[in-house]
């Protein structure tokens, strides 16, 4: 999970930010993007590629923190702006509930989701894109995977911090997962 | 729930079909088309009038039969299209799992969703469309409502077999029940 | 929502959790308390009766906040004894996507939902119990009624801060919207 | 998936069954029975072994046609009993939802799930049980894993049908997908 360009315009101190983390959990949303064919079933999973909380180089969601008084689909959409660039148009999902809730802990041993930062409970969403996806600064790359392609050994190798296992999930909740 | 349409078209005889809904439950998709605005938030739900068959018009959502060898998205797609036009363009669900599951009698006091018909067991979705919406031949007229109109007293009044509350299932589902 | 009792004995002091609430989103769960057959089917809804964050003595669900490094479930089941004592015994689900989400805003015209304290995230589940249920310190009643009493116009005059739609949300999640 | 007891007791020839298979979607239940701990999380998944209708001896999940008039939580019911016979205590979900949608079909090109007899449309259900199940006459054994268990490669391969991937789909519903 990232979120360096928020906190350098948020409303928090980078300081402040960090004693708040080491107190209370932190909410966040993610966004598996994905490409639907007319029936909307999934053809690729749009995984980046990018510095992460960990200190790895690794393949991951789209992420971010909700800010105060920012409702759950504008952090939506702005982390995906963020990610995704400004020409991703995202669909949006109608209902709120997410596809999953993640609880990423400093500890690896509570949940299997880790974050060295905090503690975070993360509502994770499956959100068909229709536009141009360009990586931003703080991403190297996106990869367009088809299902199949993102649960292989060698693509699972390359996430951290159970971003596969969300990924697994996330499919699960779309009736694809291989 | 309407297939008049379908059985002129199908692989069963009116007799045989009459012969299987008096003995099997049968498969039905509903969609409840809505219109959306760029954060995935319902602005408009689409009623249709037409004859229902308990035998009055009222207002419904889209629904149909599933076919022998029919996938549930293809059904979905074909009865959206028989009720809303080809131009329509739906946006159908990533997830198969449906907002909301309505099992019809033609017993009221079994469930409170009625069909003199036949016991249907129907999967219901919301379906964005965002294309022109016309009404078939069947179908007298589409409104499109707030979800406060649709849920008002007199639009409630319109409605019959349940209709009514399965449309605030619905919009439960989507977080935009009034 | 009420969290009185965990303020007291948390890990931030007063001072500190009202200074965090005023910049950060805080991760919240409720749970709707209910009575169910032998078949999963909702008879009685809990509603307690208690003070109000808004000042009022008022009905609501099951409701506090989500602790720094404590599981979803391990909330969940802390505020429900809290609020209904140690021998309720809650049949946590075993799902952990939750009913519905709500936000929670000091501006009532943002979702509907308020807390005058507080923009929260609020994860709503709907919880079994099966034992004995007491009203807590805090709680001055806990009144069990069917889905149709819970939706009657005089108990939804008894609930403020969007609690009853709250509550309708999650009935219709429970497929026992009236 | 299996029927043969009802198809004896029920209320179609074998040989209308038959007919209506070839012409009809078929509406099915399936359970998937866990043991859970005091907080819902899965401890156990439940996997019978029997005769299945491709012909095989193989590992599956609770499984039964909905009969005419039944409601689904009648027919959740009664093939949990039927499987599992009438002390296994099975905890219905509150939420008539499913975890899962599946599509079987003769062609295992269609959807990935089979069923040479019919075109069948399962709601799939994660059903704890807290009593005491016993292989009824049809299933040779029930065998209680760890979800790590029921995902191996060795049980997977005890599997036909599309099964493992229906139990990972459940798995994954409740959180609990390694």
């Amino acid at each position: 999970m990232s979120d360096q360009t928020e906190t350098q315009q948020g409303w928090l101190s980078d300081e402040d930010i960090e004693t708040v983390r080491s107190r209370m959990p932190i909410v966040y949303v993610e966004a598996v993007p994905v490409r639907v064919d007319d029936h909307g079933v999934i053809t690729h999973v749009g995984l980046l590629l990018r510095a992460m909380p960990d200190g790895t180089i690794s393949r991951s969601v789209v992420s971010g923190r909700v800010l105060f008084r920012e409702r759950l689909r504008d952090a939506l959409i702005r982390n995906i702006e963020k990610d995704l660039g400004s020409l991703a148009l995202p669909r949006i999902p109608v209902a709120p509930t997410p596809a999953a809730v993640i609880e990423y802990f400093p500890d690896s041993k509570v949940s299997g989701f880790t974050d060295p930062r905090q503690h975070a409970v993360s509502l994770v969403y499956v959100v068909p894109v229709e536009g141009i996806c360009e990586p931003s600064q703080i991403t190297l790359d996106i990869a367009w995977l088809t299902a199949e392609e993102a649960n292989s050994p060698e693509v699972r190798a390359e996430m951290t911090s159970g971003q596969d296992r969300l990924l697994r999930l996330a499919l699960a909740h779309a009736g694809c997962l291989p």
